[in-house]
């Protein structure tokens, strides 16, 4: 164990890596851009073939680099989505703190295709949360310039919510939990469980994502007063471009 | 787009990979047990090889089994650990609230290995959330049941906690936070930033990660009253034995 001050020198692959993704941070290298192969890595800082690797090997894992066979590694990058779990708590009200990872928090417009919504009978883990043997389910995939970043469904306890205008498209004026809110089962209290996974071929084929990157599940428990749990939403996350926040006081 | 009511059955492969899934959680296989393997699926199914391995990839992609080339496929089964970010508003207080993943809420004892504790220059990021060019980081991995689970790096501005217990092994009662409230910088407000991704090769070996298995990665930062940042964990964590639950209010 160390317990004296030591200066703390990454490993030559992790300052290459850190300085490319300063690149592509900093607009020097693009999203689709071709980065520097291994033999321009070797020849820059005189580095061995598994040390160029390595350091790009770094940006692939992050996401922000996709190899394409035969041909180089190219730039994924997509300024994060910032998502807040809870918007009452958030940073705004937390003057000096500075996030760890870039992103976007003000608004970039959402496109949603997709679009299903049906009554089914509910899988094991949604009726046990729920309560109910059947359920409404609203499924549709999320975009934000042009990409697919998110397939979320959400089920509400289907005769609680039948012949309302949660099971058609226009859900109207405050969307779902507005109306929700109409039937006397306004939520007030959240709960999210957070998971990470590889996503299924389906999944991957819907999101578009490159072989390696791995998906975020969040799945959102919507509570009314009293306790009863009213809407569970499984929202399926394209790792690369979101970057989940949750504030809360101690 | 469906909007009338429709039974929804979900594809062959998966309601066997739900079957499978299900007796690994009731504990007819258990971990290191081996699955049946795609020929079995296909007598017992009548279904084809490539259905039966789609099946054996959806426990895979989970986290759930390992394939071990020319041997089979092996459970890999670890009762998640549930993690809270926020107790203060958890589950506790819904009473009807049931989870969507099976977990442990009580306490399983975790051991602490690989200590490091060192004075150095901070990492970019780490210094622009704490606002200083040195730290203080406290680095260990954590471990449940034998099995090596998050790896935790404490960052503080080496200023403020020079010369505390905070620079040493055993940082007294309360710990960390308890000495930060010696100092009068007591963390009142924490935001945790939450991302996944692949692991790095060392992240993998430290965590012995089997390949094809996500890290979680959480930034928490710990706010004093005021605003100012005073430690900022960069935590990693095993995707295949988390659940990380966040509660709040509407």
């Amino acid at each position: 164990m160390a317990s004296s001050p030591v200066p703390h020198e990454p490993p030559i692959y992790r300052r290459i890596a850190d300085r490319l993704r300063q690149a592509i941070l900093a607009g020097e290298f693009r999203d689709g851009d071709r980065l520097p192969g291994e033999n321009a890595l070797m020849s820059e800082y005189g580095i061995a073939r598994a040390t160029a690797r390595q350091a790009l090997a770094v940006l692939i894992n992050e996401g922000v680099a996709v190899p394409k066979r035969g041909s180089g590694v190219y730039v994924r990058h997509f300024r994060p989505i910032r998502r807040h779990g809870s918007r009452r708590l958030s940073r705004e009200q937390w003057g000096t703190g500075k996030a760890i990872w870039d992103s976007d928090v003000t608004g970039r417009p959402f496109t949603v295709d997709d679009i299903v919504i049906a009554r089914e009978a509910a899988a094991e883990d949604v009726g046990r949360v729920l309560g109910c043997g059947e359920v409404w389910v609203r499924r549709r995939r999320y975009s934000v310039d042009g990409r697919p970043v998110q397939l979320a469904a959400s089920h509400f306890p289907a005769d609680l919510v039948e012949g309302t205008p949660i099971t058609v498209p226009d859900t109207g004026p405050g969307g779902v939990y507005a109306r929700l809110g109409d039937l006397g089962h306004a939520p007030v209290h959240f709960t999210e469980e957070v998971r990470a996974r590889m996503p299924s071929p389906d999944e991957a084929a819907k999101l578009r994502l490159p072989a390696g990157t791995p998906v975020i599940e969040v799945c959102r428990s919507a509570f009314a007063a009293g306790g009863t749990a009213v809407e569970l939403n499984k929202m399926i996350i394209d790792a690369a471009s979101y970057v989940l926040q949750y504030d809360f006081d101690a």
